[in-house]
């Protein structure tokens, strides 16, 4: 287990723990079996969209395993979800069965409590699972991806207006940066206003790539970067792809730290 | 063992292990005893400056290793290759004794030859041992410090002086960044120019720093970076202090790198 995260207003839990891939699964259904006992949804309240007890589960590939081992763990898990404890199933991100499923906001838009009358719609059936969620357990999300990066970069002004403007211009919805999330907050006890950022493929687009263009666009408006926020994790290979961009040094390897080699060859 | 280099160049082999510090004066006792067996100075030829068939032993902090720790490793180190194989010895560094005995180079000026007829004068005489070389072996700089970092930055110029002057800008000996040595080379074959660099301590000036110094030296005179190059390897705190800096991300911490956190719940 290295983090668990929870708080009151959210009224939800995120842990996180690493496993072998081998008892990855049995660790996974040992915590949905508690949340499936435990949480009642037709008597939950709080703020983040959930449609589950035990809400989403992603499996994330850690150092070198591929990929397609986390998606075969994802549909190994869902397939156990629905078996042993009736929770109806939806794939996503790179585990999804049916393309339009690869974001989670799509699949668990409305929540447990519109799920409720909608799962019979055609585009709302389960992956596993009858078109029914389970009366008190709802549904889950079970998916496979990589780490997501949460990046935030703080600006000298109070006018939110700037901070909109650059998330929009950024974020690859609006045909910004590929694989970037971007909203503009206000930081109003501070006098500052926030970009604020899912990085969701650090590959494509990381750290340095967008902390630059936030401070081109906001240089542009005659503003300047007071800092900016790395939030929670970042895997190794995101830290040396930063470094490798900030100091143009396409050559950096991940074994050049230090920590690496000797962790490799313990 | 995590890294082995030799050159015939440079006729001179750099070993790095890693060690609990209960066995790691064993461990360098077993290296120096072959080297000291092996090889014989009076017959030695090599581009690097060297005094001794072991010429120098720096322990250097892993993780949250004090530098205390290493300070008494070099000791009991030095005083057993005096006793027990016959090499005189000079402790540098941390674990320095005399404080003008702080810089390696100051040690070891003018080499085995030069130390031969030197080593009796007041301001050469050994740390450990009487002033007098072991004929075959000759004498043995022990010390303790932080891992160094070696950075070059490649500029897009054949002008060789370019790169003298920003290196002279840059480095601590003419007050420039402290902790900073620097020197200008040619790439001839490359038709560059290079700011090659140690940065002997990167926790007072790390390698966004002086590629920051360097990049706006290099506008100043017309002259673009190419690329920078960090050799070997450096330490995680210094990756996590380029990101710090590069991002302006005071508060990111070394346990924000996934593996760090994932290889200490190990």
């Amino acid at each position: 287990m290295i983090d668990v995260q929870a708080d009151a207003a959210h009224n939800r839990m995120v842990v996180t723990f690493v496993a072998e891939p081998a008892l990855a699964v049995d660790a996974a259904m040992a915590g949905a079996t508690v949340a499936t006992e435990r949480i009642d949804l037709r008597h939950h309240r709080g703020e983040h969209p959930r449609m589950g007890a035990t809400d989403v589960v992603p499996f994330v590939p850690f150092a070198d395993l591929p990929m397609s081992v986390c998606i075969d763990l994802a549909h190994d898990f869902g397939a156990r979800l629905w078996k042993e404890l009736h929770v109806p199933v939806y794939y996503y991100g790179e585990a999804a069965r049916r393309v339009e499923r690869r974001e989670l906001e799509k699949v668990r838009r409305g929540g447990f409590e519109e799920l409720f009358t909608h799962i019979t719609d055609a585009d709302r059936v389960p992956d596993e699972g009858p078109p029914e969620l389970n009366p008190s357990a709802g549904a889950t999300a079970v998916g496979a991806r990589i780490p997501l990066i949460a990046y935030n970069v703080n600006l000298k002004t109070s006018d939110l207006q700037v901070a909109k403007d650059i998330a929009k211009t950024i974020r690859a919805s609006s045909g910004g940066l590929p694989n970037v999330k971007a909203l503009g907050f206000e930081l109003a006890d501070r006098g500052l206003v926030q970009v604020s950022m899912n990085l969701t493929d650090y590959r494509v687009t990381n750290i340095w790539k967008v902390f630059s263009a936030i401070r081109d666009e906001a240089k542009r408006r005659g503003v300047e970067v007071e800092a900016s926020e790395i939030v929670g994790t970042i895997p190794l290979d995101a830290a040396v792809g930063v470094i490798k961009d900030a100091v143009v040094e396409p050559a950096f390897r991940m074994d050049q730290i230090l920590e690496k080699r000797v962790w490799a060859a313990e």
